[in-house]
């Protein structure tokens, strides 16, 4: 399992200052920050409300790759944010996210597609809606593969994400459980003839909620998706007591 | 994943005095205390190195279903031992454990075989050893459940343990790490054609390292291998902290 730091993204007022300024260096340092704290990879989250939000994408892959080596998860809901990242990625970043809503079918699939990049799968349904059951989680990671196979993409460039609740949903703890379960089938190659690639954002579950609960909290589902074969656990990596909290997962895994 | 409590041994004070004394009441009191703290089965391990310990299984059995209700592991090496167990339990036991070793394939598994019980197959080969890869401690786990059919059981009634090491053993992390894997492969039914149950210990790991290696070793392990589909932990479920650290995971497996 390896770690990507969800740092770079429009809600962190560092971000949002450096964006506003359209000053690479905070961004920079941010950047050599979460890798100093174990990130693999950086996920880059400018936000999508309008054209603005494409320029910021082009800005911030621009200023976090003159900072640090780390590979890209260009992540945004939409095609023409994702398509601006792409124009000035150096490597080839993964794709996040594709689900069976028809917009992101067909915008975001044709563009995964047509660069050959790893696309994640979120699993949530037409009206970006997660399936409360395990069998539901199963049934779309089906069907987003399929449709993924179908556009021209590979098994091996596909990452699926079960989607973590946030804790104040009011089955959040029965969700958890069975996206360690999703997590378990699907990283196992109980689901499909491959092995599957998986990636689970960990912010969601405590989001608004840090005060509610500890860390622990975290470090623990993170442990348990370790357990279950996870591929890329997605986390603040920069919170404090993280980097500690998840040293010996990531020995582990 | 259920916990199951190793208090019960002989390698506790209480214990060994509780059968010095002929007392069953410490006995059932610390069966007591094992349940209030989540234990779901009892591992009773009265020691092994001469006759007197088939008469301590039989007295320890005894004692402890007077006490609580619980499931029993009947934990030793030796056939005799184990049979004396059997002979007064009231439910049917576990049995812990086979091996390779050719004295335990000839009196162990007749045993479990002759009273139909669930058996713990231990991934230790023909002079005891674990297997140092996950490709080798896989063949130990195809060799014992083939050895085990043959004698008549059924694959529902078999549980693999793949021996968590001590954390003084060279390689002892790199063994955690393949422990968590051969729990993975074997529960998410990629070895066998059913997903198979699995059973772990955790005390071994910082056994004497208590003052070397904090808690969280333990719980994060506990978590990994929760994550990874474990069915049994069998634990010190009564050390500080223990309780408190391991009830999330337990709520999330």
């Amino acid at each position: 399992m390896i770690l990507a730091a969800d740092n770079l993204q429009i809600f962190n007022p560092v971000v949002a200052k450096a964006l506003e300024e359209r000053d690479p260096r905070p961004l920079q340092e941010l950047a050599r920050r979460c890798k100093e704290a174990g990130a693999a990879m950086l996920d880059i989250n400018p936000g999508f409300l309008s054209k603005r939000h494409q320029e910021r994408m082009a800005f911030m892959v621009d200023a976090v790759q003159d900072g640090v080596d780390l590979p890209l998860i260009l992540d945004s809901p939409d095609a023409g944010v994702l398509a601006k990242g792409l124009a000035v990625c150096r490597g080839k970043p993964i794709l996040n996210a594709l689900t069976l809503e028809p917009k992101k079918l067909k915008e975001i699939l044709p563009l995964a597609a047509a660069h050959q990049t790893d696309l994640v799968l979120l699993l949530l349904d037409e009206r970006s809606f997660p399936a409360p059951t395990l069998e539901g989680k199963i049934a779309l990671a089906v069907e987003l593969r399929e449709r993924a196979l179908a556009a021209g993409l590979s098994p091996e460039q596909l990452i699926f994400d079960p989607v973590m609740p946030n804790l104040s949903w009011p089955d959040a703890w029965e969700q958890v459980r069975e996206c360690i379960k999703a997590v378990r089938l699907l990283a196992g190659g109980a689901v499909f003839p491959e092995p599957a690639r998986t990636m689970a954002g960990l912010s969601n579950l405590r989001s608004h909620l840090r005060r509610v609960y500890p860390l622990e909290v975290e470090t623990t589902c993170l442990a348990m998706l370790a357990g279950a074969g996870l591929s890329i656990a997605l986390a603040d990596v920069l919170q404090p007591g993280f980097k500690e909290g998840s040293k010996l997962i990531q020995e582990l895994s």
